[in-house]
């Protein structure tokens, strides 16, 4: 089964998609760019939004929905907003089927045309701010802390399951406060959220920093992001939280009465991540095996294989292993006992390894005699035989090692391909041999950042919350510069 | 603020708009016939969503994710599934905007239209069963068992929040089996989910029936429900769950090959219910005083009212409250402890009531010194003393029975609301005097039922699965029936 896989030497992109598909992740569907994504993948993005879920009400948010369609008016609102999101979108423009009265089927009923067009959503600030302006008259009525979880449309051209799709899954925060320091720190308390989650669940470390002007979101005065690395070398803009100002208050005419009795325009942040993680995931751990996946994020975290002849041997099997399991899942462990008996032990070790369940537990007639098991991890491949009796501990442990392990091999690879250089040759050498985070200078302009992206194809992933302040000349035009910022090549 | 709610009495209809608008559960859009569902609406559809997963997962399913969009074509495929529902729906014909030349905002851009239309799902059988058709070969690919969460479009005329609306969100099972038998297994154990849900958790006694041909869902060859009565005497239709055959699996050739090597086509079934289940929860058990939630679905279940004139009070107040909601939330019980100070205790009071908060405990500078709190009811807005120390026990006791006196209240509701007759005369005068179900005789075909409902505006809600066997005439045309279907004008 695993041999389907094309080797990320031979290929990345195709191991990606290999992966994908054979991992019964999601698939491609009969509706051009839009995805099916399968149970396992569901099950996987269940566990992101869940615990996403929980660090938002912890933080204070609640959940609310609003429409899936927007006038088209509300988008010519936010002049930047229009730019940046209305053009390649999904245009409801009627609301009627008829029967097609030149043969079968159905076609568009042109009497029902509506008067203004609907927009599928791309994203909801306009529709929020709108019906945020009848729930804010008075600084009693905020903060608003709200979050929406939905799907949302932007049409694609190349689209990649997960990294780019015409409809995709997403969260949306989108608050409302009285004051600039307020949105300011909501901004960046999100940000933060967002990267402890991404390291701590998903184990992919990720820099926090703003974004440049040039890739600000559409109606931003600020964007922050947390950006990951991937095994080819390119970078992956995980979650974004951004300070939107007073742009959108001032765009649908939201006002407050302060304290003092005084109206004022409210001041608003949005952040969202969306089923891109799962792109992220994928890309970060996997191996050509197959997928690899945090222990906090599988959905089966240990699968029990009984290798066996004869029916007997099945039955012995499992009254040793169905206490155990009950036992490990009394722990809060995730088990699945695999006594599926139309495939054999191969093909089931085959089948979990390209899935990613994270400890496999094999155990077959002479480890009965012996009270023993085998245990094999996914993120080394390693094997080893314990007794029976310690299997409730090994596992435990070992699903925190796996998780330790993992983003520490992805530590490490992003502490080797993290670059810094002066010379504008070594960088595209860097970015042509092997890619990886560039630390270079760059004059602070949007026409050198484009004129780089020009020449190179690399883009500033962000400029780092942490950077060091130091004098350099920016590494393509030689201007002076205070603080280098990140470069690479980027999905 | 409880009196700015119309009484039942008065206007049952804009009793129902008021409660939902003012106890803050959803609101009328921008968007015609969109709604958008408030944080505290929000959390009560989460609670419902959660428990119904769960007991979706209980019985062997798993979700997925489906695109929004279907092509057009896809619905010619099913004969009777076009009638039903690709009529009344949101059309995409283009992906993209472009500046208006003339002026300001955007437009249409011609140049991007679709070559074939795009509907936005209504529901989701037709996409689903075009992939399955790639998922299905052999019968060890069966069962299917997979559940999906989405927004869906119908373009409703007449809308009413959370009845009837444009956009809503809903759960559909869409289930793949190798007989007939599983498929019909499968449908009876999912309207037994149903009901079980809508009576142990939101506390609404169902009718459970067949639906007759001419009531059920447009591809289906049986559909089952669960039929609930409303306080103004309508029945509300809560849950339905469709045999649908080889329907679906001919029009998208769906096969699989048997056991004993022989192709066959699939057996379907599909399951939903939707945001309407909020409109049942809040009609069955609320008051003129607002809102009244059972606790199993309340996302506060309890909350504390401080009653103080100076901090020094609040102070107090809370050193005795703090320990006991944390005991409380031990318990698992969600509290509130409302210590705001801009508002006083009789607006609280008022505002939990209308929000339909199961128990609220009031505490005073008396209180303090009695070691005593005052404890109100929701259901019957009884109120009581009790000692702090009794706390725990009362209000973990008083949970329990206020979900039983509201089931037992609607339960006794409808049995003094359903009618046996055997005379039309008497049928018309129990719908206009006070409706409720009616236990009549049919003839069995669908002109007696249109007739009836062109009459009377009464459908058939339901073939009770325990209909007796009696021998009687059809209370329209006299023609032989042989069991009593329960009549009512519906919402």
């Amino acid at each position: 089964m695993a041999k389907e896989i094309t080797s990320r030497a031979e290929n990345y992109s195709q191991w990606y998609n290999d992966l994908v598909v054979k991992a019964d992740l999601a698939d491609n569907s009969a509706v051009r760019g839009c995805m099916v994504i399968k149970p396992y993948g569901f099950a996987i993005w269940e566990k992101i939004r869940d615990q996403l879920d929980k660090m938002f009400k912890e933080t204070g948010h609640v959940n609310a929905y609003f429409p899936l369609f927007i006038p088209k008016s509300f988008f010519s609102k936010e002049a930047s907003h229009v730019e940046g999101f209305a053009k390649e979108c999904a245009i409801v423009t009627h609301y009627r089927l008829k029967n097609d009265p030149n043969g079968k089927g159905v076609i568009v009923d042109e009497d029902a045309k509506l008067e203004e067009e609907l927009i599928v959503r791309p994203t909801s600030e306009t529709i929020i701010w709108n019906t945020y302006r009848g729930w804010i008259q008075s600084y009693r009525d905020l903060p608003i802390l709200i979050n929406q979880w939905a799907n949302v449309v932007r049409w694609e051209m190349r689209t990649r399951l997960f990294l780019r799709t015409a409809e995709f899954l997403w969260q949306e925060g989108h608050t409302a406060h009285a004051t600039e320091q307020e949105a300011l720190d909501e901004t960046m308390k999100m940000i933060n959220v967002y990267s402890d989650f991404v390291e701590q669940y998903m184990a992919v470390p990720v820099l926090r920093g703003y974004k440049t002007a040039n890739e600000r979101f559409a109606g931003a005065i600020d964007t922050y992001c947390i950006e990951a690395l991937m095994q080819d070398g390119k970078a992956l803009q995980s979650g974004t939280s951004h300070f939107l100002g007073q742009n959108f208050a001032k765009a649908f005419d939201v006002k407050f009465t302060n304290k003092e009795g005084v109206q004022e325009y409210v001041w608003a942040t949005s952040w969202g991540v969306s089923t891109r993680l799962m792109g992220a995931l994928i890309m970060a751990h996997s191996d050509d095996n197959g997928l690899v996946l945090p222990p906090k994020l599988a959905p089966i975290q240990v699968v029990i294989v009984p290798i066996y002849n004869k029916p007997e041997q099945l039955q012995l099997i499992s009254e040793t292993v169905l206490p155990l399991k009950k036992q490990l899942e009394s722990q809060g462990i995730s088990v699945k006992f695999d006594d599926r008996d139309n495939y054999k032990p191969g093909f089931k070790f085959a089948e979990h390894e390209l899935r990613g369940v994270p400890v496999r537990i094999a155990i077959g007639p002479r480890d009965l005699e012996n009270r023993t098991v085998e245990i094999a991890r996914r993120d080394t491949l390693e094997k080893k035989v314990y007794p029976v009796d310690q299997i409730i501990t090994v596992v435990a442990e070992l699903l925190e090692d796996i998780q330790k392990n993992i983003y520490k091999k992805a530590f490490d690879f992003r502490t080797n391909n993290t670059f810094k250089t002066d010379s504008y040759e070594e960088f595209k050498q860097i970015l042509d041999d092997k890619g990886g985070f560039i630390l270079a200078h760059w004059d602070g302009t949007e026409e050198t950042e484009l004129l780089i992206k020009e020449e190179t194809k690399a883009t500033i992933r962000c400029i780092p919350f942490d950077a060091i302040e130091e004098h350099g000349k920016c590494i393509r035009t030689g201007k002076p510069s205070n603080k280098r910022v990140i470069f690479a090549r980027s999905y």
